[in-house]
């Protein structure tokens, strides 16, 4: 998405450690205006009419995916983040290692909120090695609901999430790619 | 709002020890045509058009300011949680006791997005001790911006924060406001 690509460019700051920084746009200030057009081309790649929930992780997919499922006319559903096992008997439960933290963070959705009827579109901000992805994959065949597909705002090719999850037959879908990146440059991988 | 008090006594559950759920529509499934009533009605609250950043904290708030920033034309700010203390100069930071977890939650926002010129609502899901909305404030009286207003979902009146926030003389308003509950019973404020 050339829009996003644009942006990224102006905006971006590539840190230490294979770190992209987006926070003055997408993760910690939020451009509502400019989420929204990553709303309208996630509905544009994901164009079924039977989509029932967006799914997502708290904390910084939320917003993304409350402005795009204005397009989708669905709900959202954001997966809960607890350290301690939630042994509620009420909720789909599974466990993401994160990269950034250092730590395995238990993850859980409510029954009540994902069933056999479901149609699930997951979005989320960022692909990397995507243990998060694989996480809520997980709870969505626990639910018994399909699949639809996973739309992604920025994926990190150099990281293997993107290859993990392509090679299970998902539709997935990513705003971006990111080839490669160092201190002042970034090269989007050619679509 | 009648609109908000009509969906709690439908759909909220009253759980042990003051606990109001409320996560069928609005912090673990997420309504996303009732939140942007919701918006429409902070909007109306809070007219000025001077307000240039909407803040909130993450997790539950993020998606309701998102919705809500459409109808004030500008951007989201969300402060973010860490159990570690952020040491980063470049942020504004402050401590927030969690009476749900227990503990101690450092919360900072980085300088680039509030400054002196900002003139700032901040939007969060519920009140009730008000710790939350304290350190919001704290953040906002440290970067120099004005602070407009607060807009709140659910303000429980049998805890303090409302109380202590309306001393401070700050605007603050809050979408429904529960007087008192019990398991099968809401009691809503008189407006």
């Amino acid at each position: 998405m050339e829009l996003l690509k644009e942006k990224i460019l102006k905006e971006g700051r590539v840190l230490k450690g294979n770190v992209l920084k987006v926070d003055s746009f997408l993760n910690h200030q939020m451009d509502i205006p400019f989420i929204n057009e990553l709303g309208k081309e996630f509905r544009r790649l994901f164009p079924s009419d039977k989509i029932t929930k967006i799914l997502t992780i708290e904390s910084s997919g939320i917003g993304i995916a409350c402005i795009a499922a204005q397009y989708f006319n669905c709900p959202v559903v954001f997966a809960k983040k607890s350290k301690s096992i939630n042994l509620d008997s009420e909720c789909y439960r599974t466990n993401v290692e994160s990269f950034t933290h250092k730590c395995v963070y238990h993850v859980f959705v409510s029954k009540k909120y994902l069933n056999e009827d479901d149609v699930v579109l997951i979005i989320d901000d960022f692909l990397a090695n995507g243990n998060a992805l694989l996480g809520l994959m997980d709870i969505v065949k626990k639910s018994g609901a399909s699949l639809e597909g996973i739309g992604i705002v920025i994926e990190k090719a150099n990281q293997p999430g993107g290859s993990i999850i392509r090679s299970k037959n998902v539709h997935l879908e990513s705003l971006a790619i990111i080839e490669s990146m160092n201190e002042g440059y970034i090269r989007f991988k050619d679509e």
